[in-house]
C-alpha cells in the first residue's frame, strides 16, 4: 500500500506492505484522514514530545529517527478482521475509531508511534472494540473530524460552563473552532472568540461564536457584558464582603446570617468569572490570561504548549483562578461527538478548507502554516490532488 | 498607644496616638495577635507584593517606604464605637474580625496597608459589620488563630475532597498544618503530610495527618494506598479505555454501551487522582507536583509564591491536572471556623509555640525562620516577654 512516512522531519510517500490485522484488530480501507496540529508538531519536534510522553508514562511515542506513518483522525471501511474479533460490522461498513490499538497487550497511539502506523495511508489497523459505525447521514469528510471534535467535546464537558456563564475562546485554530461549535451545541448563551486572523474570525462566526474580536483592536475581556456581580479586582472582592456583611448586620441581632450567607452563595450572589478556553498553546498565554481575567475565572487549557512556560502563581492566587488541563476524550465522548455530528447538532463542514492525495501531504503541511488559507485539510488516499 | 511599626524592613516599637474609630468602626483592645508568614514577607518584599496587588486591583498595599503597623490575625475586646454603629456587642465583649475595614468608602486590608493600621499594637480599628463574638469556650490564644484557620477552611472547601479520596499536604508550615486540621475536621479518611522538618512532621501528626513522610526518605506519592483504579501513567489511561471497550463489546450488539459508560463514570470507575495541597509557595513546587502526581489529580495551591514560576503546560495536559488557586475566605467561612474551634472540632493549640510582648516582635520574626523551633508565635501587647 501507499503511505506517507515521516522520518527525520521529512514526509515521503512510500510503498509499504499492507498490514495484517492482529488479534482483536480490524483492517480499514482509509477514505479520509485529517491532518492535525499534533502531526505538524511531531514532524519537527518528535523527540521533545516523546521525552515528555515518556515522563507521563507512555514510552513509545515516535522519535525523529524512526519512520512512522502519521494520522490519527480518520474514517474508513472495514476490509478484514484479525483473529479473535466479534466481527460486529459487515465488511464494507463505514467506521471511525479511537486511535488506540493494543499491540502485544500494550496500548499504543495510532499514527504517533512506530508500533501503530497511522492513517496517512491506504489502510490502517485499529482495535475492533474501539470502532463505531458511521451513520448514513454523515459524509466521509465530516466523519473524519470525529476525533478532533471529540477533543473539543471533552474540553467543553470538563469546563462545566454554568447556566448564563460566558465562554471566552482564545485562539481560533482548528481546536478553538471545534470548541466554539461544541459550546454552541451545548447551549452556551454567550461565546466570545478572539484571533488575530480575519479568516479565522470569519470561521469562528460560522462555527457559532456570538462575539468575535481582533485582540489587536478590542480586548476580548471587554467584549461582553460581564455577569451581574463579576469581580474585576481584589478591591471589588473586599468591597463585596463589607457590603454583604453591612446588609446582613441590619437584620435582627440573633438572625443566623451565616446561613443566609451560604444560601446567597448557592444562589450565585458570590459571582464566578467567565470560563476561558486557552486554544493557542504557546508560552505566555497562561500569564496573559491570569493578568486579564476577572476574579474566579475558570481556564480550560486545551492548547498544547510543549515548551516551558512562566507565570506568577501569586497573581493566580489573588484572583482565585482555576485551571483545568485537558487531554483527549473517553470512548463515551467520542460516541457523543459522532452522534451530535450525525444528527446535525454540530456542522463541521466549514472547518474543512482543502483535500489532498498522499502526494500532496507535504504541501498541505506547508499550507497549514498560513491561518488565512486553511483550517483543516483532509487526505483522500485515492485522490491525486497535490495541492490543497 | 504602643505599636510595632514596619518601615524600610525595620520593626520598631513606637508610641502612636490611640486611633479614633470612624463611621461604622469599632476600636478594640488587642488581647492576642498572630504573626503571619505574609507579615514576614511584607517586611522584606512589600514593594513586590504591592506591585502585584495593584495589578490585581488593590492599589493600597503597604510599601517599603511607608511606616505601617502590621497584624491581621487578632482577638480583642470592644473598647469604643464610632458613629453610625449598631453597637451590637456590649463594651468589653471579646470579638474577632475579618481584617477588612472601609475607610472613605474604600475597603482596605487591616495590617497590610498604610490606610488601616494592624494589630501589632495595644488597639486596632475594625469594621463593626465584620466582627464576631468569641464563644466563652475559646481562649484568647486560640481565638487569635481564627483568621489563618479560615484560610485553611476556605482551601479545604474549595478542594471538594471526594468520599474516599486521599489528601496529600505538601509542606507543613502554619498553613499546611491548618489545612491538615481542617481536612481532619471535615472527615477526610486519608491525609498524607510531607515536610523536611522533624518538628513540623511531629506537629502534622498532632494536627491529624494519618501518614507523615520525610520527602528525603520516602516519596509522599508512594506513602498511601492509591484508589482502586488510580492511573499513574498515560499508558494506564489508554489501557483502561481498551479494556473497558473490550468488555462492553462482549455485550449484545445493540446494547447501548455508551449509556453504561456514562453510568460507570458516575460510579467512579473512571478514577480521579488524590487532592494535593501545595503549602510551600516557592518556585518549582508546581512543576514538581505535576511530574509526581497521578493522572487527574487536583492541586489546591495555598502557598503564596511571589516569584515567577516555570512549568511544562503539556505535562499538566498529559495528566489532566486541575489547579485551584485559593486566596482568603468569605465571612461565612470565617464564622464556620470560629464555630469549629469553639465546639472542639478543631484544636489549634499545638500550633502555638510561643508568645511575646511588642518588644519581642523583632526577635519572634527571627525565631520563625527556624521550622524546628516555632510554628505560630502570638503577640500579647500587655506582655513584656522579649523572646518567644
Amino acid at each position: 500500500m501507499r503511505a506517507v512516512v515521516c522520518a527525520e522531519g521529512r514526509l515521503t510517500v512510500q510503498e509499504l506492505p499492507t498490514p495484517t490485522p492482529g488479534r482483536g484488530h480490524v483492517l480499514l480501507d482509509v477514505t479520509r484522514s485529517g491532518i492535525c496540529g499534533s502531526d505538524l508538531h511531531a514532524r519537527r519536534h518528535a523527540d521533545t514530545v516523546a521525552d515528555m510522553a515518556a515522563r507521563a508514562g507512555y514510552p513509545d511515542f515516535m522519535r525523529m529517527n524512526q519512520g512512522v506513518v502519521l494520522g490519527h483522525e480518520f474514517v474508513g471501511t472495514v476490509a478484514a478482521y484479525g483473529p479473535g474479533c466479534r466481527e460486529r460490522w459487515p465488511l464494507g461498513t463505514r467506521v471511525v475509531s479511537l486511535p488506540t490499538v493494543a499491540v502485544d497487550d500494550k496500548p499504543h497511539l495510532v499514527g504517533l508511534s512506530a508500533h501503530a502506523p497511522g492513517s496517512y495511508a491506504e489502510h490502517v489497523v485499529v482495535q475492533e472494540a474501539m470502532t463505531m459505525a458511521v451513520p448514513d447521514e454523515l459524509d466521509d469528510a465530516d466523519a473524519a473530524l470525529t476525533e478532533p471534535m471529540a477533543v473539543a467535546w471533552h474540553a467543553v464537558r470538563r469546563a462545566e460552563v454554568g447556566r448564563g456563564q460566558t465562554a471566552i475562546v482564545i485562539g481560533c485554530g482548528p481546536i478553538g473552532l471545534a470548541v466554539i461549535a461544541m459550546l454552541r451545541a451545548s447551549g452556551v448563551k454567550t461565546i466570545v472568540a478572539s484571533d488575530f486572523s480575519p479568516g479565522r474570525r470569519e470561521l469562528a462566526t460560522k462555527m457559532g461564536a456570538h462575539v468575535v474580536v481582533d485582540p489587536r483592536v478590542e480586548d476580548p475581556w471587554d467584549a461582553y457584558s460581564p455577569g451581574r456581580n463579576e469581580l474585576r479586582s481584589v478591591s471589588d472582592l473586599l468591597g463585596l464582603g463589607v457590603q454583604t456583611m453591612g446588609r446582613l448586620r441590619r437584620l435582627p441581632a440573633r438572625f443566623p446570617w451565616w446561613r443566609v450567607f451560604r444560601l446567597a452563595e448557592r444562589l450565585h450572589a458570590v459571582p464566578e468569572g467567565p470560563v476561558v478556553f486557552e486554544c493557542v498553546g504557546i508560552p505566555g498565554m497562561i500569564e496573559q490570561i491570569i493578568n486579564a481575567a476577572p476574579l474566579r475565572s475558570r481556564v480550560v487549557v486545551v492548547g498544547v504548549c510543549m515548551e516551558p512556560d512562566t507565570f506568577f502563581p501569586a497573581m493566580a492566587g489573588n484572583k482565585e483562578i482555576d485551571f483545568r488541563f485537558v487531554f483527549g476524550y473517553d470512548p463515551g465522548e467520542f460516541h457523543d461527538t459522532l452522534t451530535m455530528m450525525a444528527n446535525g447538532r454540530v456542522d463541521v463542514s466549514p472547518l474543512i478548507t482543502g483535500t489532498v492525495g498522499l502526494d500532496g501531504v507535504a504541501a498541505a503541511f506547508d499550507a497549514l502554516s498560513d491561518p488565512e488559507a486553511h483550517a483543516k485539510i483532509l487526505i483522500d488516499p485515492r485522490s491525486s490532488a497535490e495541492t490543497p
